[in-house]
């Protein structure tokens, strides 16, 4: 047995479920897809419930099943009929099972919940034909089929590892907060790549834009035009004016190539385990922290908001001269940290003002307009063609600039987080940051990660399996 | 009479030498003339003596004047001896005239001189035909010769106009230091232009690169090919292969052109007359000076190398990730001073380094190499396609950090300067450097001139005349 395959036997037994927990996952669908079978049987448009997802498909990873009940409706049902015949039968029938449930919302709203330790979603779907798609959801039981349809029992094993090899680098999951690769992305990779181990080697050459054919390809050149930005391309075999791999970003594909480059050089079952907290100095680091309050939302919609608004910060600090050299975002209940590290906190003194051509129409404008600033500290001087001159900065600390900017509206933040940005708390490394996270594991295990700043892939290197 | 013609009527009582000054520089040029011709008569080679440049052409500056006697000798008396009969015979020259002597170099030595306080240059060419030069001298009595045939009482006006006013704005002479508009050149100027006025409006609607026809002209796609770095192309009219402006920087070109939109929009006589040493407050800006002894060379052979060495300590200290503002050199006798100012003396702690896509062949390199390095902070991580990572810095005051670099041969420096920069004294506005200077007017001027950074135009902006 290779080196490759012994830790491919010892990883199995991480993501494998075992026998019992195979049972107890599959006889609680059974028992809640036939509960459901009763209880919406004569809701209007009612047609059929199914299992679908990762339980249906035999492809989840161990200890992380959950199990997802599709609730099928006539199309000529309206979405608003849908929903609520969702939200009010979908809870009877786990409380009928003892458990316990709450609303979610993704496209549009669903009952989730747990019964019997295992997480269980109902979700109503309408029963269309490929093409006629009525909400994002109907095309997951199609999904189901396409999968079932090519799995063996080695490319359900191969699924598996992949989806451990993905959350032991933090690149599992489509949601907006990962930018990751979904389950049923990582199943057509595997699928397309005939097994777990091949598609780490053709990921390892990998160079972005990256497509990949499988059912219905539509061609390369035609791929690179229809999704002109995305770094990954996978058209989904029942439709493939859709992209699966959508939600996935540059970095997390440069990431996962990298995790495929690494793993490959030396395999290591570390790769299929979450990378622990590193416990990280705090040293002389240069650290801003925007913590607010946010309201109750989606996590797509809230991460949505939190990105582009952390983008946006970002955007204004490196445009007032602040050189960032990394920022990232937590949440912690209701409260987000938005965590940047600067070049430094304070910008120099003194600003060169560039000004124009001495040859251009405005040169004598710039000249005069500059001797009248009162910030006016040198200048204006000529270098090469052109005009400069070198102001002074009343404020230079970035914590009282970004106050200021937001307080201004100088700051482009998601319009959703506009107020509880203006109740920002902005603290620095210098200004009780580090005393302010201290008791939040949250936030204080986000800060640890940004402070040390090796990418998951990077920190299996060298740990001891 | 315009507002115009007032000020050049005033400023020629400026420029325009009164009738002793007259007579004085003419007798004494005669006297020298004929001395000359009788004490180089017999020397080997001797063809005959002449009176070139300002004098000769009556266009010199009140209070400027400087009478070049040129001694022709015959191709066939080689340089060396050339040389060595203009230093014996030149030298008794002078002496018999009661003044005194020292020798000097350009091209090739010459002695220089003051007589009845008026300076004298005595200087050896050969008497060859145009294109047969050989020294780079030779071209002078063409030039004498050409520029006297198209001179009017007008224009010899205008000449000494046009050279106050550049005067006035630091932008004559076309020495290393300066990098200005000789005077031969800005003869050529008003003549092309037919007057200082209509040669005024003109550059105030200049945009490099310009390029200037008189006699014998080679067309402007020629010459930009001919002179592809070249701000400013004048062919000169007796070897249209050489460019009258080569000397010209960008920086004083852009310079004059800035005069001449200033002054034709507001004329005023302060033009003509150098600006004032202007006391300037020193805050805090971020100020870094290095100071050297230098030995006794021609002034453009030093000021190459001085300007030359002051480029390259920008240039490693930009690399490095300082930002230089300013740069500039002055000399005090023998010594020298380099002066920056820069965003800020110290640099961050800690340095982004960008590495390689994680697609390329070395990227696991730079993550094996990054981790293995004891200045290590953070990281590497992955944003985009790149790694990164943050390194801590060692040291990082800009005085300590340029004292290694030239120890170490980091810093590209003037061959000739090497030495001497060694020894150099590094001090920076908050450790001594203002004290260091106090004593030393010409440092002081200086310092106080990059303070105030006004460009000399803009300094005649204001000022009452």
């Amino acid at each position: 047995m290779t080196r490759l395959e012994q830790v491919l036997e010892e990883a199995s037994l991480i993501v494998e479920p075992e026998e019992s927990e195979r049972r107890h996952v599959t006889g609680m669908a059974a028992k809640l897809l036939s509960t459901c079978m009763e209880e919406f049987e004569g809701c209007e448009g009612f047609l059929s419930a199914s299992i679908e997802g990762s339980v249906a498909k035999d492809t989840w990873v161990k200890g992380r099943a959950e199990v997802d009940v599709f609730i099928h409706f006539s199309p000529d049902v309206g979405m608003e009929k849908l929903e609520s015949t969702i939200l009010s039968v979908g809870g009877r029938v786990i409380e009928g099972l003892g458990g316990r449930h709450w609303l979610r919302y993704a496209s549009h709203p669903y009952i989730e919940g747990e019964v019997e330790a295992v997480r269980v979603n109902i979700v109503g779907c309408f029963e269309t034909g490929p093409g006629h798609w009525i909400s994002a959801v109907d095309r997951t039981p199609y999904h189901t089929e396409f999968v079932r349809s090519r799995l063996t029992p080695e490319l359900r094993r191969d699924i598996r590892l992949l989806k451990g090899f993905l959350i032991g680098s933090g690149l599992y999951g489509a949601e907006i907060r990962v930018e990751g690769i979904s389950g049923y992305l990582s199943e057509l990779l595997v699928i397309g790549h005939a097994g777990f181990t091949k598609l780490l080697r053709s990921v390892a050459g990998w160079r972005p834009p990256v497509y990949i054919e499988l059912n219905g390809s539509i061609g390369r050149a035609e791929a690179l035009k229809q999704f002109p930005n995305a770094p990954l391309i996978l058209p989904d075999p029942v439709d493939p004016a859709r992209n699966v791999a959508a939600a996935v970003s540059t970095t997390k594909l440069a990431e996962f190539i990298l995790a495929s480059k690494l793993f490959i050089r030396s395999p290591s079952v570390s790769f299929f385990k979450p990378p622990e907290v590193v416990m990280a100095e705090e040293g002389d680091r240069e650290l801003l922290g925007v913590f607010f309050k946010v309201a109750e939302l989606p996590p797509d919609i809230l991460w949505g908001e939190i990105k582009h608004t952390m983008r946006g910060v970002a955007r204004r600090l490196e445009k007032e001269g602040f050189q960032v050299y990394r920022a990232g975002a937590a949440q912690s209940g209701n409260e987000v940290l938005l965590l940047y590290e600067l070049a430094g906190l304070t910008l120099p003194r003194y600003e060169l003002r560039m000004g124009p051509p001495v040859w251009m129409e405005n040169a004598l404008d710039f000249i005069e307009k500059t001797l009248r600033r009162g910030e006016r500290a040198a200048g204006p001087w000529v270098e090469g063609e052109r005009l400069y001159a070198l102001l002074r900065r009343e404020d230079t600390e970035a914590d009282r600039l970004l106050r200021r900017w937001i307080e201004a509206g100088q700051v482009a933040v998601s319009h959703g987080l506009k107020e509880e940005l203006r109740r920002a708390e902005i603290l620095t490394s210098r200004s009780g940051l580090f005393e302010r996270i201290k008791e939040n594991k949250d936030f204080r295990e986000f800060l640890y990660s940004l402070l040390d700043g090796v990418s998951p892939p990077i920190r299996h290197l060298g740990r001891r399996s």
